[in-house]
């Protein structure tokens, strides 16, 4: 196996709407420096460039935001930042990687990660990142990497393992039976009473070629945006032909365009300790104990208990409060709830209906 | 009746903690611009004026605060500023002003009015307060406003009402039966009830020598201590003899210490509507609906209701709550409920603990 043949697509496309006010417009989610100053992104990449170097990094971003993440990785190639004029969801993102790849005579193992992700041991996720690079060249199939449940969460999709295939890198490998959309409750306590169910995360390895040819099977539409594409680029360059061509292609993602309706599908065990940061409430589970809850920046907290406290500008001061995310910047105060706090995102739209801009 | 022999006695010397963080230790409550650029010192001065002029005002303040308050009542002679060195609370605040002007060799008629109160009705209000100095001067006793209870307010301290003695100024004036510390719930509906019981709002009237008497009866140590004051001033001047003098002089109230034990109490009814702004809570409620509950400044609310959504700074968005209080400015957030905001004040006490004086 020839390293040189893997590339890393980091999807660092949204702005996080469901941080806000901490992520804004010009201030998208991966780009926060959340632990002492160490961003999403720059985690993100510095988890995975031990194994494929900056060439071997391809970074899928917004166009409005490419300019920040440029800024934010200096060494990056800027052939390798690639500019989504809008947004087509995963599916368009990692196959517009595929197709460039192949157009330009390449096979490379394609590993996808998204960019919100924590992870607490970047070893581990390195060996079960190798692992599932050996898996999708000796399989020529499509890999994802089987998360460990530690709670009967709803929010994510899960994975019903079939049998155990020979184990690659020292990392167990699985066929993948089917792909689950997020349970109910009590669905997702039997997943994990089960014991043969795992999270997906949105973590996967293909060479390109597989790529396309689940893409061109279950994705026929994108498909053929994406030979356009390709094609135009030979004319009028990569760039002027992404602007004419990317609007049109279908919005879906890849769990779900691809990933769900495909057969060959195989998993790597990821034991490594992991979190999504999509949201307060997730990136709470980050957050080590403290008055009131769990808090970051300039906090007070008195007879408070369950809460989500975070400042990045004035004092946030909690009295006798339960359950309640509160997330403080100089130019905005969130006030919700736990239970809430999946509804910013609506909220951000609310205040564009309203014209608050200045604050977006 | 000479109005010539009337002075208000305005009391301005807190800093309303429990306003905090709009009020600041170098931006006391009274000192708030809360309606439009109006505070609540400046419209208590608007509404006794038209009565008294500025020569009948007296402004009891603390010493740290006098800067700040005579920058806002430029026309406010210095000399009838009146700066406490520490606060004493009421007895010795209104007292120090008596023994002045006896000491001054005056007798005028004092009206004690609370720097924080809101009236509805200034017109009605100086009617009452012409009706409270004419009985002041007429029985030689203590007078109050009997202010009608509109609710069961369980925060106010309630007047129970004797027989009705002959009106004064077209107003109906009573002998007070007793004074009731604030009540429970059910003795508050069961006043409501009985139709002859008024809160106590702490706006009193009195002749200066019938409060010096009062004083000399009820409390003597205080007594004691403003005849020191006085002689010294004679001695040192008035600002060195506070300074030597007001520090031990005994820490009571007016109500408490005079008001509740005298019997030659007398009531006039201010019918006018009134509202103390002593916390969130009470201010609320001269705030009018809006999205989510009341709100003031720089707010969003969705699904919320019932809360008190205050922004002297940042944006605040309310999400999904209920019942909370949460007051913004560029240096702190307070977020707390409508039932735990009388608590405000003990978390001052606690981030000055905590040496957070940059925020206070």
């Amino acid at each position: 196996m020839s390293w040189c043949s893997v590339k890393a697509v980091v999807l660092a496309g949204g702005s996080g709407t469901r941080f806000w006010p901490l992520s804004r417009a010009h201030r998208p989610k991966q780009l926060l420096p959340l632990w002492g100053g160490k961003t999403l992104l720059g985690a993100t990449l510095e988890r995975i460039l031990p194994l494929v170097g900056w060439e071997g990094v391809l970074v899928v971003t917004g166009q409005h935001l490419a300019p920040a993440v440029a800024e934010h990785l200096p060494k990056l190639p800027p052939q390798q930042l690639l500019r989504e004029p809008c947004g087509r969801d995963t599916a368009a993102a990692v196959g517009w990687a595929a197709w460039r790849e192949v157009s330009q005579g390449g096979n490379p193992v394609l590993v996808v990660l998204p960019a919100d992700h924590w992870v607490g041991d970047d070893e581990a996720f390195r060996q079960v990142v190798r692992a599932g690079v050996a898996l999708a060249q000796g399989t020529n199939g499509l890999v994802t990497v089987a998360l460990s449940p530690t709670r009967a969460e709803t929010g994510y999709g899960y994975l019903e393992l079939g049998e155990v295939v020979e184990a690659r890198e020292g990392v167990r490998c699985f066929r993948v039976r089917r792909f689950v959309e997020k349970p109910t409750v009590e669905k997702a306590q039997a997943f994990l009473a089960a014991g043969n169910y795992r999270w997906n995360g949105g973590i996967f390895a293909f060479t390109a070629q597989a790529l396309v040819a689940a893409v061109r099977q279950y994705l026929p539409a994108l498909a053929e945006g994406l030979d356009q594409l390709v094609e135009l680029a030979k004319a009028v360059g990569e760039e002027e032909a992404v602007q004419r061509v990317y609007p049109s292609l279908p919005q879906i993602s890849l769990d779900f365009g691809v990933m769900e309706r495909a057969s060959n599908i195989w998993a790597v065990e990821g034991t490594f300790p992991w979190q999504d940061v999509g949201s307060f409430a997730s990136f709470a589970q980050l957050l080590p104990p403290a008055e009131g809850g769990v808090s970051l920046g300039s906090v007070v907290a008195v007879d408070s208990a369950n809460c989500v406290l975070l400042s990045q500008g004035p004092l946030v001061a909690a009295l006798g409060v339960e359950d309640l995310v509160v997330v403080a910047t100089p130019e905005a105060v969130l006030v919700t709830t736990r239970e809430q706090a999946q509804k910013v995102k609506d909220l951000v739209k609310e205040l564009e209906r309203r014209g608050l801009h200045r604050v977006l």
